[in-house]
């Protein structure tokens, strides 16, 4: 996280500060709400951009100990925003509304970076537990970008999508790689064969989302799971947890992991939150961690692996 | 995928061109039935050659976009054919009748190569969706080869065994690879220690199979999903995400994921297929993709490791 | 396994050997109970280094074929001793109780080897199929350590709970490795970030476990699929199995499974096992493996990543 980033971060506290969502902070909860009523939530290059600054926001804020992420509307995000009709994802093509962006485009081995993989990685960087609250459809890059989000709760009118062979396109955000990991390698190519949409009731036996909620209870369940975590784990623990368990995925063997292991109990054994989190247990009373993040946050945790980082 | 197998494969077209096995293909659909009824569907080294060529010639044939793998009579295919007995896996023992085939037999590291497993990596390397419809027994050998197959569904009749450790052997055909990957590591243990021999319930329960069906409607079911697929997929499209699906199991991160996702969705986005595909959408009319495979599938998207292919 | 710890091994085959649990082999299965009713199976150093020595011991004895875990009294394994109450995980503070032991500490990059890894990898190591059955609560430690056993059951009374975020910690034991691979990475992150207790049912749902069994029939019910693993397989089909299956959870293809299977198939098919396996098959009979492991393992069968290996 670079100096320019935190700067920027509290210079863009207000709910206002972006077009396609709002952000806000409430007892250690950051929550984003994709609200583009415009286009109905559609996916564009300025949802992907808000989305990541929203995600790194969140990140740097240690005021901020769980991430929830909702929509507004009758849709979470239906997908890429069609407005270029047969030229949307020709970025060569003139009639392609993203190709005159202003912005420089960032290039992956030369070519134009996937933007709904941008997102993703995005929350795959996270050093704090993030909440998916689906409250409408999400399809196409609607549902890709929000794999990488540790729990997935759904509304009762949720429906999902991974539509893109009907599209003439592929799985994108790096949903090849996470969509396997949640659901299983078989579920995974049955719904990108198909492309069909599906609701809440597949969803939740394949293991894509862990609850259905009745649509008014959406956010207040979400909320209720977030501040559970908030009031009784370490946020360094979170942290931690959340880059070990999702990096350990790409470990060789768990030898890999008794590595970080050993030096990561040694270190925080000997942090103020584990003295409050042992004493608080054995005194049967709620613990109270002063540690945050990214403040306190142990620099030697790996993540995915950083050779193949990009950004 | 040589110049030399595609002149092979366009002699070979007839039905009668295989001992043990019928291909055929119909409205872009291969269909593949294992049929030797003289040894109720055992597996030899004839049946082996057999699945390979008939998956290459699926995989060479631009007018197939689907793939379905079933068997004909009682059994699926119940293991391997153990004529030779005791001396069935002896290939040193002038008693297994396997050991004096004509053909060169293939190596690696010096080793006979298992034959489960060249069929296995036949599947594997497919740029087509494949589904398997067990009309049987699926058993031993008869199971794990058709572990890399994408959609699994059974007749209730059906029933699995990976009965190895009673034979003295281990689980093959790569199916450690692959069976702990479709139903966790814990239940391919149970399954692998124990040896016995379940039935369809349980194989859906764990995701060794997403269907029941009665067995009258067995192959009308599978044929009815590749009809499905064939009719609102790309065949790029589903030859890439297959491949990206399954390569990604072996990926080292998402990061990794998000460099061919970038230069994917930026070249296919520039191809008819695509066009057809948004068009279609917004035009809410049925697409038509012209694209094919092989001929038209992007030589960029990774498979499995190269480096430690084989074949 | 080297001849020093063959040696030790024998010289300690009575059960009062152990402070902290009892071992004692029955018709070629090793029971491991944990008994420390003076802390209530609380985890401490003691208890470490005998689950290491009971798993190495059942390792090396040719006698045991299959391995069973459980505990005595109320509590299977409630977490680690809490004796030092805040610096029960300081081990630089002059009243940590594991910090003036007089054992030489093992180190790993410097730091303090973890104490509940150093016991996950002894398991991760066996050659034996493992089973642990839950009497009752397994928590933090306790639960993580039983992650690599291969098979877990439990009591209906039994609880689990992964609660290192509530006491300042991460989950350690290589769970970060285990647990994902097992229940699947967001099921993982939700009991890891809540670090709620929870009960069999939801353990059950998740794959935790694979069976839920009334108390009184618990190690019953474990024995009974020991010795049906017992009476039926092949005790180097047994070891083998356990090593592929774990093993390839980490290699980078299919093809590398296949090298290994090559190999493996061929060796192995032209001992008397194999041949003791389809000659009782084909008379249908109950096969008399004769083979025995570690004496008859064989030395080239993949484990974890022997480059990752601390010990």
């Amino acid at each position: 996280m670079s100096v320019e980033y935190a700067d920027r971060a509290k210079s863009s506290s207000a709910t206002g500060d972006y077009e396609t969502l709002a952000f806000e902070v409430t007892d250690h909860i950051a929550l984003i709400t994709i609200d583009s009523p415009t286009n109905k939530n559609g996916f564009n290059g300025t949802m992907r951009n808000e989305l990541i600054a929203a995600a790194q926001r969140a990140d740097s804020d240690d005021d901020v100990r769980v991430v929830v992420l909702t929509g507004k509307g009758r849709f979470f995000c239906p997908g890429a925003d069609l407005t270029s009709g047969g030229t949307t994802f020709d970025y060569e093509s003139e009639n392609n509304v993203e190709s005159d962006q202003a912005e420089p485009v960032q290039l992956v081995d030369g070519f134009r970076r996937d933007g709904g993989g941008q997102v993703s990685l995005a929350f795959a960087a996270l050093r704090k537990p993030i909440i998916t609250a689906y409250n409408g459809a999400a399809v196409g890059v609607g549902a890709t970008f929000t794999l990488p989000t540790d729990i997935r709760i759904a509304s009762s009118e949720a429906k999902f999508g991974f539509v893109f062979v009907r599209r003439g396109l592929v799985p994108e955000a790096a949903s090849s790689w996470f969509l396997p990991r949640i659901v299983g390698v078989s579920r995974a190519l049955d719904w990108s064969y198909t492309g069909r949409v599906f609701g809440v009731d597949e969803a939740l036996a394949a293991g894509l989302i862990s609850r259905i909620v009745e649509p008014e209870n959406l956010l207040d369940t979400a909320l209720e799971m977030a501040r559970d975590i908030v009031a009784n784990a370490s946020a360094v623990s979170l942290g931690a947890t959340r880059q070990l368990l999702w990096g350990m995925l790409t470990a060789d063997s768990p030898w890999e992991a008794h590595r970080v292991d050993s030096r990561t109990v040694y270190e925080l054994g000997q942090q103020s939150d584990v003295a409050e989190g042992v004493e608080s247990f054995l005194e049967k009373r709620a613990a109270s961690f002063s540690l945050t993040v990214p403040q306190d946050y142990p620099d030697f945790i790996p993540s995915f692996p950083d050779k193949d980082r990009i950004d």
